[in-house]
């Protein structure tokens, strides 16, 4: 039986692309997302048109059970789960305090942390009794600051931030790996960035950043790191490793004043 | 009329001890706690004793619209809102993942990250208004750092330092001052630090912190650095502070390995 | 005998206003600088006409034996050094690598880490026989992250936070009071910034800032904040605090991406 | 022409196996260390058996022009220099204030700061002609909080780490990728750890570390991580990891105090 890497968030960037690595490798991809049947029958159809496997399902992860369900049903009818890559985004924009309501502030938490706690709390078990398991956390520069306008997203990311923290440190010693793995630059995706800034300024941008189109960060090469940190020895386990395009400013880089 | 010092969790260590001190240097202290209506009474009563104004709320912060239409009442009848001190913990003690139930883990952020936003989103408008006003914020060390056991603590106080950012880069410029003052060490409060421990434990613990028990941290003390960060002139404010007490090792201090 | 605060690095900035904020409160202001006897005499009559007592010193702190002489020098002359103000910068401006010379960078690790060395090798062993003392250390931004163009002054000011660190962790609980302040903005000081921008723009950026002149950083009230903290009670030490003006971003915050 | 690998501080512990895993790769490994000729010896020779090629140099990296002139020889006689990786240490176990000798500080940063300035300033000029260039510096736990005794250590270790920003700072974007790469936890070094500890307590704390002897961080793998970041796409960038063994304690996680 094939190790499962089960990835929720499977859109078509960082989580697809993750998917279809652990594909190639012989794993098993199952892959989660809200919404667009369409979306997710296209990605696993591509793995297996690669020669790989995959399962998804559209899963509204705010929903009470609906992670737990998912992955106690992975676990009975696919397989174990070896790699979680837990990839579920809580960007809003940039939105004033005053615009920003009580409701969008909590769905932040649900989506970005909340989620998070319960996608652990159910697959740890199984992981433990296994005595091993990797939990891949994509992770936003607001978890490490809080740029103003981000009320809901840098207050959800910082709690997913420090979360990960208490799960390695309870979790590393049986066994289990967990990653804290912060994109710090655009992504080239176009399910999220694309929405966001519309499909018309989104190729502008694609095409302003560096001749061979990788000024922006391309989620098929962030997959190698993924794969990468999931596949290291236990001697030498990455909790936290960052990325971005090497045309990125770093978070903590301001511009210089001219004097 | 006087200004107002307006505390949310104003039990009888750190946020009594601040009430007390503005109340000393000419404000209104109002305190709110969720609950113990004795102590609340014999706080205002020391404040009135010393010669100073309060009026005390039992305040249940989780509760829709408690905190808003508290502010909102205190502006219409007692004052402005000069400073609010939000004081309110979510400690748990240690409590593994599988121990950790749903209820638990958002009761946490609902306590400590959730209450903050609405208490921002309620005061700020009149601060803004006026073009000045003050948020302290009490947080803690595992704001910045996640130990075992502290899932809910830990992700509910980082949200916590993130919102809190997001504040002070919002609303710094239009003249609210936001700080985030680390208590990084024990304190010595019985209403907390006492009931955790027991009463017992607490008087030894007390007993074994030097010889003029100021090895935990006073609270009476901690308030001259909460008053002081409400005066600075806005060209110097302080955004993060942290205090401990000279005894106490600082969170970034592991014990040095004996080789 | 009255207490001492010396502060080594006394120019019209930070440091003259601490020495003249602690000679009203009744300390002796030891005023060390490297250069300007004119600026150094004046210093010293202005805390004079204050009612205050002051000594200045010259002092070229990377001079072998010079911080060294002149700390013992005022022990046995003037009084017990309650208070040691670091105020030393190693600012260089924006130098790319190519042009930054083994010397530059030796300098600056000179000046900024290895005279707090020295300066703190001096002064503790007087201070650790009386059970208590203060050392106030004023950094910078670089010393938390390191932009282009900053390879001497980060690295220096690098040096200097962690070894402000082990400073503290060694002798808190010794009595001796470590505190790290970062001025992250820019200060209304004649001779630092004035110098490097020169005369006109600095007068330009001046009034620029705010109707009230207050957008920079001014060293005047900056001094009630580094004396607040001296005067804190050893159970509720802060070790680590930021200061900037209301119209200052904190360095963790970008812009906004417009999107 | 094989492209270089060089490495600053090749012992028997993480050096000498980065340099073996690159040579594994097609690579010719640079090895240089400051005394051990037969060390060095045992190393090229194991590399050559293994297939690939390599050069040992002894280096005294605090020497005048050391680095520099065997950066330039490299490059004449035996290839462009890809990927530099520094890892020289400046431990110095836990020396106290009283005795950390001016000459003793002044070492630990020329080897661990300015010896990683020099060495860039020199290879940098040449990886930047060509548009692109590795630097992955080794770093330690010191460069991040300073802990009781470490006054040089982690203050040199500081500086390295803004060092490290600053030249990502300014040469990300010029095609140079700097990584900035923690080790949290004790390496099985024969050459470095075994001998601060003395041979038998060594072998005592490997064998105490979990019945696969896995407990210390394998140098071995590590070289494995330190291969994948050299190896990452442009446009995904890892500046800041860390490793850890599955049974280290990360340095921001305190014992929990036991109430």
């Amino acid at each position: 039986m094939k190790p499962v890497c089960m990835v929720i968030g499977a859109g078509a960037g960082i989580g697809g692309n993750v998917g279809k690595r652990f594909a190639q490798e012989g794993y098993h991809a199952v892959l989660c997302r809200r919404s667009d049947q369409q979306g997710l029958d296209r990605l696993v159809k591509s793995i297996e048109d690669d020669g790989g496997t995959a399962t998804g399902f559209l899963l509204n992860a705010i929903e009470p059970d609906s992670i737990e369900d998912c992955i106690a049903a992975v676990e009975a009818d696919i397989g174990p789960i070896d790699t979680l890559v837990f990839n579920l985004g809580a960007q809003t924009g940039i939105v004033s305090l005053g615009d920003t309501t009580n409701k969008m502030f909590e769905l932040g938490w649900r989506l970005a942390t909340f989620s998070l706690f319960r996608a652990a709390s159910a697959v740890f078990p199984y992981m433990q009794k296994r005595g091993k398991g990797t939990l891949l956390v994509t992770t936003a520069t607001a978890a490490f600051r809080g740029n103003p306008g981000q009320h809901t997203h840098a207050s959800a990311m910082g709690g997913r931030r420090m979360l990960c923290q208490t799960l390695n440190a309870e979790f590393a010693s049986k066994g289990i790996h967990v990653a804290h793995i912060l994109i710090d630059g655009m992504v080239d995706a176009p399910d999220t960035l694309g929405k966001i800034m519309g499909e018309e300024r989104f190729q502008e941008l694609r095409e302003s950043r560096g001749l061979e189109h990788d000024g922006l960060v391309l989620p098929e090469k962030i997959a190698e790191t993924y794969f990468h940190v999931s596949q290291q020895h236990r001697s030498t386990w990455t909790y936290e490793i960052d990325m971005r395009s090497f045309t990125d400013t770093a978070w903590w880089n301001h511009p210089i004043l001219d004097f």
